[in-house]
């Protein structure tokens, strides 16, 4: 019987793939659940994106440019002129998803075994992509207790070796909320020009920024167009998670030539959803407005909720929308599956993301979760009574 | 300046690609060019499939499964079944095109610098797979004098080292049109049976089969369960190869559990897509019945037309629509080039896909160029004669 690579066997399990059965089960015996292990929101994609492909005029479903189609680029720049971000269309590859821009980007500046820095806890799927690219994931630690801030320069530069290619950072950020600030992002610029790396950076939650807080790109720092790589997508800024629409963004002329060969080799982003992606750019601002606003009152809610919990520690987050919460527990994948499988308060239960998942050093953030703020703040509530009432009788 | 990776430097050009700025200059001049050079195929996609994305009911346009939904590979498997493929929907996994099928499959069996054996001339984005994969490519040679059969056992297993993992083909076969014979399937099986490989097949030109011939899927091989991965693709068969959606097919368990983990990883096939491609299975035999006979007309058209220059041999294709051609010439590279920068018969010219890109060993196929036979007839009759002519005064 032939054998599977050890790529494969090291690829990772989505941190929450496990709790699906207990989930379906609960769903089966009549439970409601709150599902805040994942971020796809509830809110609804606009109405322009939906329509325009109600009315397309197709008649034979074809191929796009490896890269997206011009028209789209160029609607893309326009996009990001209006957030301080000076590219033009040629310094654009649209992408299946910001997954597949992430994994070009690995391709186009990695080979196997070298090394890409990350602050810790991150988005669990870099491990997935770092696997599959034969790439090294070093994490630098970030902390619950300093509110998941940048860790100190000095922490960066006692993990780079000639094998590091790139530091990786995803801000707003998934699982934390953290924004990085622009002394943050200046601090990131002066290490990879120093040390000659790539600043990746994943920036795909852009406009869910509270609190009159700025997001400030990598793109929009002098001196980097080298050095940076902006991922984006339209999956969060536009509910279109099913779209599979991203894209990759580089002033480095080498990384977008290369990054077309990958684009090449898969032909053509998915041309229905490029439509939909194109005309979400008309979105009008009063949109985003709601949205914002929606997601700061569910945050609020969420967070007044869950410090009413004894024993509880949650960073604030100050975009997307999620929060690392730290239980008064020993293994929050065991209290996860609990939740699903024993626990309910009048036939109601919720599902979080365990999040040692989001961490690759292992033994830490065992006894943290994940929290999506996806559901309506009614919800909320109810969700984190809970977790309150869970815990008082949860034993592990 | 941080440097771009060894694996970025050797991901190969598409072999069209240097050709697209000198086909939009013919173009910007007035002239007409045929387009033989790209599987594009100018067959409309089935109504079904095009209508039941304009009357989608979607508020939020979410992720699927990873995997795809149960529903749409409930059906695919009775798909297959019509077509003596005994699966169920556990054996398959719904990708983002053929290609991502073949990503998933290179992932997860094969590790860095492990061997996949293909008969050449083949496909050239496997070239950019196993490139972005880590993986390396052995050619098997097949001769265009042979008329592309598959090569005798000997020759594969002269090739077979521990390093050897997978042998990859396409049937029937892009670039050839070669449709392998029930017979060389089993000598395929029994050389992965006898040396523990995996084969591999893309099949997603299964419809395209002329002249009474049946398509033999390496799936409905007895003793290959653990051995057999399918490669599938709507791209082709419906005419919609902007919808990226394709899948991976095989009854080995652990395959298809690895498979998952890559799946899980970029989080969801396009949804749009998948409503689009679960539609289409409702195609009427009767849109296959006349592709099929328009095809056989083309082809027919093509290869008598291409019988009548002097000095060309071409093998005749028994399935997909393609065809290599032997041109009485040096370099076909640059002929293409020539033809659409300083060739015309009345304003008239043609872009063929120079075949060199389809071989890995270097120096073979310079005097080839594949042809897609996906025009109207009358086009091709045209299109070769332009070839004719040019012959008559190229030089080289």
């Amino acid at each position: 019987m032939p054998t599977i690579s050890n790529k494969g066997k090291a690829m990772p399990e989505s941190p929450i793939r496990k709790l699906v059965p207990y989930a379906e089960n609960a769903y089966k015996q009549g439970k409601t659940v709150y599902y805040l292990n994942i971020g796809q929101p509830d809110i609804k994609t606009p109405e322009i994106a939906l329509d325009a492909v109600k009315v397309h005029s197709l008649d034979i479903l074809a191929y796009t440019r490896s890269e997206g189609s011009e028209d789209y680029r160029k609607k893309i720049a326009s996009y990001y002129k209006k957030n301080d971000i000076n590219v033009t269309h040629d310094d654009i590859i649209v992408t299946t998803g910001g997954s597949e821009a992430l994994l070009f980007a690995f391709g186009a500046i990695m080979d196997t075994d070298d090394e890409v820095i990350i602050p810790e806890p991150f988005y669990a799927n870099y491990n997935g992509f770092s696997v599959a690219s034969g790439v090294k994931v070093v994490p630098v630690i970030s902390t619950i207790e300093n509110n998941f801030a940048l860790p100190p320069i000095e922490e960066f530069e006692k993990l780079i070796t000639p094998k590091t290619k790139a530091i990786l950072i995803c801000n707003p950020g998934n699982p934390t909320g953290y924004l990085y600030s622009e002394e943050e992002i200046n601090k990131l610029a002066n290490i990879v020009k120093k040390h000659n790396l790539f600043l990746i950076a994943d920036e795909v939650y852009r406009e869910f920024v509270y609190d009159g807080n700025n997001h400030v790109s990598v793109m929009s720092k002098p001196g980097l167009d080298e050095h940076a790589i902006m991922i984006d997508s339209v999956s969060k800024r536009y509910s279109m998670c099913g779209a599979r629409i991203g894209c990759l963004v580089s002033r480095n002329k080498e990384v977008i030539q290369t990054v077309l060969k990958f684009a090449q080799a898969r032909l053509s982003p998915p041309t229905l959803a490029q439509i939909a992606s194109e005309a979400a750019l008309e979105t009008p601002q009063s949109y985003f407005d709601n949205v914002i606003t929606e997601y700061v009152d569910r945050r609020n809610t969420l967070i007044a909720e869950l410090q009413k919990i004894d024993g509880i520690k949650v960073a604030t987050p100050k975009g997307a929308f999620y929060c690392i919460a730290e239980l008064p527990i020993k293994n929050a994948d065991a209290f996860a599956q609990w939740l699903l499988e024993k626990f309910d308060v009048n036939g109601e239960t919720v599902m979080v993301a365990p999040a040692a998942g989001f961490y690759s050093t292992p033994g830490i953030g065992l006894n943290q979760i994940r929290i999506a703020y996806v559901l309506k703040k009614e919800s909320l509530v109810k969700a984190v009574n809970i977790l309150k009432e869970a815990l008082k009788v949860y034993k592990d």
